[in-house]
């Protein structure tokens, strides 16, 4: 059997603990009232009341209805008052409260126990106007008409639109322009409208407050399950059989004269985190009517005329809320957002809870909080929000209601780009040399698109999602993408694009928003926020408190760079093949693939060693001693080859032989590129590849040996499944290190890697992990093989399964805890069972996702690799939390 | 610490249990002695010698010596010989003999101990010719030559044909035509020859006995490592590391004159089953002379002139041998190969093994030996290598070696086919309707070639493997397929292929070996194999035994009938896709996918709606009561989609339409269809067709129903990855039987049942089971999932696998065990746990391998289904072995 929690100042039967049980809402006005703060007494009633409510067919039993009256009982005794009564009457709030904050979703009745009988009394108890009746009767003509519609709208059904019309006409009739300007025949006019109404849909607002009291409550429970509730939840994953808890309170009146205010106040400034309290307040009004706008509030210390300070108008009253205040974010140990009442002269705290900050806010409070001694450094940490952080890195528009919005497409890499349109990689990089911003504008981009990318500020596509190639190589970058922005009509022939009526030609400018996914016409502001000392900081200590550790995926010695700058610690991913795809190496690589004569193909992979080991050089260079973990070629085929009918490209060859190409590369072409022709298996095929790739990277480490630097090498094989295949490289690379060593008379380290980016090698992990030092998981080939669903093609049925809600998350962007987790655990289970020592790290876009590291936490992973700019945010979590238990 | 088994007649420390460390021959030496069979003396050096020889870097130690000395001290005794002895010389045979057969693959020396010295004695006690010198000199010099030869090849490492040069230049010399013929003095002068290579090399072969004997023993260990040895253990799965164990052993002569002889023979006819013995024997020869063709063997008793009869040359010895072979029968329960001597009228057994037989002798010697109360049924079934029975279902080429065979492909689907080449499935058609045979010959097939193959009688393509397009569907129709026969160089616009020089044109014949790969110029010959009464009753039995049930993969009528007559309990895969396949209906299907006006749609499924209740009314009729398990539709959209030229498919549309048409084509193509748009993904995205399916299939089971069938009904949904997406489709498969149910106020009876084709579905198998009645594991794609493996693309570079011997297997054709295997172990556990009811089928290609099916069973799998054609050997497995524990 539930039963009812009171609260009143001093004493109540809950606590913050209760959150489940009493509401988020109830629960924190059972703990304010625990610490004497003077909140309204009332009482909770508790979610179970809401489940039993859906059990029993969703109605209120008689026992329940008793618990009620007792509970009022206790609230008159408390009170003094008598519920609903025409002496001394009581009224109550009716306000829904679930453990999740729903804000607006669901129903709030106030003034229940409100009747034609008694709202005279009310209105002289709360004006205290006995002497002044028609102050009186206008204010209880008014309330009761708030009651009217409240209750009409959310206990009868009656559209409150309706009202609103009533109100509107009769203001009409007598030319009245605001509300508060309604006299007390006009009130009593709409009041009689009102009563016609209800007359007419053969509801009635009952007389017996209990009456009312019961009607508003099953209101209350059944605002749990309305329409825009649901969705609510379904789109922020709460489940939809939680319920929600009552709260029944007493009511105290803001707008009851120049004596009472009504207000909300944080205890920090949420948007800038600077340390004194921030709010808003209204002399003579009530919550709604700031709402509303019908006033406008003053600034609680702000104001330039300074005597509408609330310390100039309710000196005691400020000096008791700012009490208030401090004691509630001491004893919460976060920034409360808290609303009150002033009635007569007497403060009431009506609600508190945690303050939604900005990105900026967020970090400042969690340094401050640290330096007053309010948090530990873990606690520090821990209060932050990761996924705001990326905010932090980016230009924002300032505003954009002023701008011509045509089409909104996924956005897949955050940030604001404007620049001319542009729509080949090609007039990209001509444009750029020329000193023009530009966006790349392409139906998918292609590895060949990579120099166009880089020359460009943002890069916009008609197809792709969040993992697609535009996306993956744009966060890599760091750069604004938006792309699935299906409604572009992109013609590359003719150098435009439309959006239905709208035709934007090459060299227009246009803006992108990689935060919201909008494309703009023309040109927009933005504003630059700062990478602040509070950030550097709470990096650092993060970095000091890691769980985890962070590194980068980078090639370039220019992200190599920034990652370690932002406080990487090591390259976790070098994608060799990253390497080829600058113009001049991709034709030299393609060379390589497609010529059909052996023999040319030395002196082309010599040329590539040489352009090999320059680029390890500079890496070995800017990494020090951090570790690099350099994977061998791994993408499939398809990615370096040309189309059939790339000029340029075979304008090389003489015809016989670029016939033959074009043969061979008709034998290259595979049906299921990620299941074909890549990783260790080109390794296999043409292990001359691979050869020259550990030839260079052993000459790269000698070398910067030599300047004095020992590099901390890392070697890896991609998508290896069967211990003879590891087997069959592990000696290629032992055999050239000895053979490199002997000619240099130097002892060459490294670790050697695989990556776990198949199923089946997660279940040979016990095999593969004796003869490694490292796993590398390749989430996303992973997410592939145990989904069976390719990245690429996903975006064309996922909507469906998203709007048809079959699954409500995206496994390229959240790492599928419960399939692709399993394997993962499971790997990782298998390989340390049969190597102790084996370290344990995630290389796939996952690595920089907040949610996912949480998991990755979790099973036991030693380090999360990812895109240079996702990097602050992966430190922020890698602080977080307690140490992870290692499997 | 090895010991040393020693047998004679009536006793041996060894036995057949022994096989493991005596290796196969010595291990049926000693159990042939035991069992008092006449087995010349001797004893078993066993496998550890072989194991300790080569952990002392390959010499024979000391402590060995000394343990085959004292062994031959035993057999000396027993034999009253002295070994290498001047005056009663022992010589001894040494023999390799492995625990498995390799047949050829090591080596053997007869005659160790014969020297210069005891030649002539051992001639005069063997052919008991002290009074005919020159014949005992005579055989004595070719005794000596013989072992010079073998001790110099084995011990020696002089090359064999160095002697035969030797050997041939004296036949020159003296113009000899047969070595019988030649003279003591040309002997003699060989011999000289042979002293002298020997000396040239600085080798001599020793003269005392236990010398030769501890260096011919080395020789033999050291055999074991040969290169073709190792070949052969590569080929054959053998473990390198098992080792060799030598048989030592007294020799015998059948060459010692009239009275002796030496031959094989079989305990019945291994090439008819025929219950008789067959063999073949020599008079006064040896072993090497009936491989070395010297003199034509006589039948041991099928001679046209019946005086060359063993019974009448040799009786006794005769009524002998077939006593001992009725004995090894019944003792092995199995067709016995026996090698046998006899020396001057005294028979004596020198091996037996087990017979390898011709398939249809195989089951017919089964049934027989059942019958014969030799075999229990039980033991009958588990006799027959259901690998071989595929063999008895087609037509096999009399002899190719008068035919031009013109290239080699990959053989995937047995059979041989004679017919017309012909380029385009169009072709096919008309050609088979004017009555021609033809072979259809593609660069690869693709589904809109199904008309086409139905219509030929073979398939042959440049490009797939075992389990391409062709293959599959090949094998499914039971027609011959070669496949990856890349030499051919295909000129569809010219209609013609060439193979190097030779061009092939339309309308000329070849004929395909589906069992060899060949591809052959012109016609061959055929032979018919019969479906043998005993193979009836064989696959019967199994019916009767089996330990799993066996079900076909079939659509058609045809299809199901042919199964259901080779035994199949019922349709294990209904791949209702297939039924668009032809002609007219794949036109309407891409309809359907491509037609931009959702409106039209309803009428092309209402259309198709019709036509697959048509199918399903003819498959419910032929199966009755049997299951018969339909899944909806499953593959990738690119498997429907016409090419973007595809000229008559385009000509049924306006010029705008067609543009539209092909727009949203370029919109379905897919980067990897295996992981893409297909299967379930395809019923969410587009309801309507799977609604479709579910209404014809409810539709024609009412029917049904009402002309008094009741059919077994299964419905299957593909690809299924999570709960939710099951449970959606479950709610429309309910709801429109309810419907159906309603109208026609009647039940409907189905089983619902999902693919587990993905990673994901196994792990979430427990999720999964509650909601279903049965799992039907779809190997093909699970295989390609766990490996992220494309079947079609990976006969690009496995070849490459095989070759470096990284892997030795084709997880295609044969399940992966250690991966797929343990996705399947794990989906069947949790499975089961869940939902104990649970009934699990295979229906991927793997259901008709008989290794896959032996796995299938030891994890509990209830019912493999296969292509009917595959059927009989699968059902031969099902029969096999103990009954399965279930999970």
């Amino acid at each position: 059997m539930p039963k009812i929690f009171h609260f009143q100042q001093d004493n109540s039967d809950g606590g913050r603990a209760m959150i489940d049980t009493l509401g988020n809402k109830g629960a924190h006005l059972c703990e304010m009232s625990n610490m004497s703060i003077p909140v309204p007494p009332g009482f909770v009633v508790p979610v179970d009341y809401c489940l039993d409510f859906y059990q029993n067919n969703k109605t209120i039993v008689d026992s329940v209805k008793n618990d009620i009256r007792l509970a009022i009982k206790k609230l008159e005794n408390t009170t003094g008052k008598q519920f609903g009564g025409v002496e001394n009457p009581l009224l109550v709030s009716v306000r829904s409260g679930s453990r999740f904050s729903m804000p607006g979703m669901m129903d709030t009745v106030l003034n229940v126990g409100l009747t034609k009988e008694n709202m005279a009394s009310v209105a002289r108890s709360v004006t205290h106007q006995n002497n002044n009746a028609s102050i009186a009767e206008w204010f209880a003509l008014d309330l009761y008409r708030r009651f009217f519609e409240m209750y009409s709208s959310v206990v009868l059904g009656i559209s409150s639109y309706l009202f609103e019309e009533i109100v509107a006409s009769v203001r009409t009739l007598h030319n009245i322009n605001h509300s508060q300007d309604l006299s007390i025949p006009h009130l009593e006019q709409i009041i009689d409208l009102y009563s016609g109404l209800l007359k007419a849909n053969s509801v009635t607002i009952p007389s017996d407050p209990y009456e009312q009291l019961f009607a508003t409550l099953e209101g209350v429970f059944l605002s749990w399950t309305n329409r825009r509730a649901q969705i609510y939840r379904e789109i922020h994953n709460i489940p939809q059989n939680y319920g929600t808890a009552v709260n029944i309170q007493s009511m105290v009146f803001g707008n009851s004269g120049t004596n009472s205010a009504t207000g909300v106040v944080f205890s920090r400034n949420p948007m800038t985190g600077d340390k004194h309290p921030f709010g808003e307040y209204l002399i003579n009004a009530q919550g709604e009517d700031v709402v509303s706008g019908v006033k406008t509030p003053h600034h609680i210390w702000l104001n330039r005329d300074k005597t509408l300070d609330m310390s100039v108008k309710f000196g005691e009253c400020t000096n008791q809320l700012m009490d208030i205040l401090r004691r509630l974010e001491v004893h919460y140990k976060s920034v409360q957002d808290v609303e009150f009442t002033i009635e007569n002269g007497k403060l009431w705290i009506l609600q508190t809870r945690s303050a939604k900050k900005s990105a900026m806010a967020m970090v400042k409070i969690a340094c401050d909080m640290f330096t007053e001694g309010l948090l530990t450094k873990q606690e520090a940490i821990n209060s932050v929000d990761a996924t705001m952080i990326q905010a932090l890195l980016h230009p924002s528009i300032v505003s954009s209601e002023t701008y011509k919005k045509i089409a909104t497409g996924i956005p897949v890499s955050p940030g604001v780009a404007i620049g001319a349109v542009v729509f080949s990689a090609e007039r990209a990089e001509s444009m750029f040399k020329r000193g023009t911003s530009v966006i790349l504008v392409r139906e998918e981009t292609s590895p060949e698109d990579i120099s166009g990318m880089h020359a460009a500020v943002g890069i916009l596509t008609a197809k792709g999602g969040a993992t697609s190639h535009a996306a993956v190589v744009a966060r890599g970058m760091g750069k604004s993408c938006v792309s699935g922005c299906d409604l572009l009509m992109i013609d590359v022939v003719n150098k435009q694009m439309s959006v239905g009526e709208e035709i934007i030609r090459e060299g227009d400018v246009i803006s992108i928003d990689g935060n919201t996914g909008d494309v703009i016409l023309g040109s927009v502001d933005l504003s630059m926020p700062e990478f602040t000392s509070e950030l550097k900081t709470m990096i650092q200590w993060c970095l000091e408190e890691k769980k985890i550790a962070v590194r980068a995926n980078a090639e370039t010695a220019k992200d190599a760079s920034v990652a370690l700058d932002f406080g990487a610690n090591g390259i976790g991913l070098c994608r060799t093949e990253h390497m080829f795809f600058n113009q001049n190496r991709i034709h030299t690589f393609r060379r390589v693939i497609l010529h059909p004569d052996g023999a040319e193909s030395k002196d082309l992979l010599a040329l590539l060693e040489r352009e090999q080991y320059d680029d390890f050089v500079s890496l070995f260079q800017i990494a020090q001693s951090l570790p690099i973990n350099i994977r061998l070629l791994d993408p499939p085929l398809h990615e370096f080859l040309p189309s059939d009918n790339d000029v340029e490209f075979f304008a090389n060859f003489d015809q016989n032989l670029a016939n033959d190409i074009k043969y061979r590369l008709k034998q290259l072409k595979e049906t299921n590129p990620m299941l074909g022709h890549r990783g260790i298996r080109l390794g296999v095929t043409w292990p001359a590849i691979y050869e020259m790739q550990i030839r260079a990277i052993f000459q790269a480490y000698l070398y910067t040996i030599k300047s004095g630097i020992n590099p901390n090498l890392e070697i890896m094989l991609p998508l290896v499944n069967d211990e003879k295949e590891l087997l069959f490289f592990k000696d290629v690379i032992e055999s050239i290190k000895i053979k490199f060593e002997e000619e240099n008379s130097l002892k060459i380290q490294y670790k050697l890697g695989i990556m776990i980016e198949t199923p089946r090698a997660c279940i040979l992990a016990d095999k593969l992990s004796p003869h490694v030092d490292y796993f590398s998981f390749g989430t996303n080939d992973l997410t592939q093989a145990v989904w069976a669903l390719s990245r690429d093609d996903a975006v064309k049925f996922w909507p469906s399964y998203q709007m048809k809600k079959i699954i409500n998350f995206d496994p390229f962007v959240n790492i599928d805890v419960t399939g692709v987790g399993y394997m993962m655990s499971l790997a990782i289970s298998k390989g340390l069972q049969a190597n102790p020592k084996l370290i344990v790290g995630v290389c796939g876009e996952h690595g920089g996702d907040p949610k996912s590291i949480v998991f990755f936490k979790s099973i036991g992973v030693h380090y999360v690799s990812c895109s240079p700019y996702r990097i602050p945010a992966s430190i922020i979590i890698s602080g977080q939390g307690v140490a992870p238990k290692r499997l």
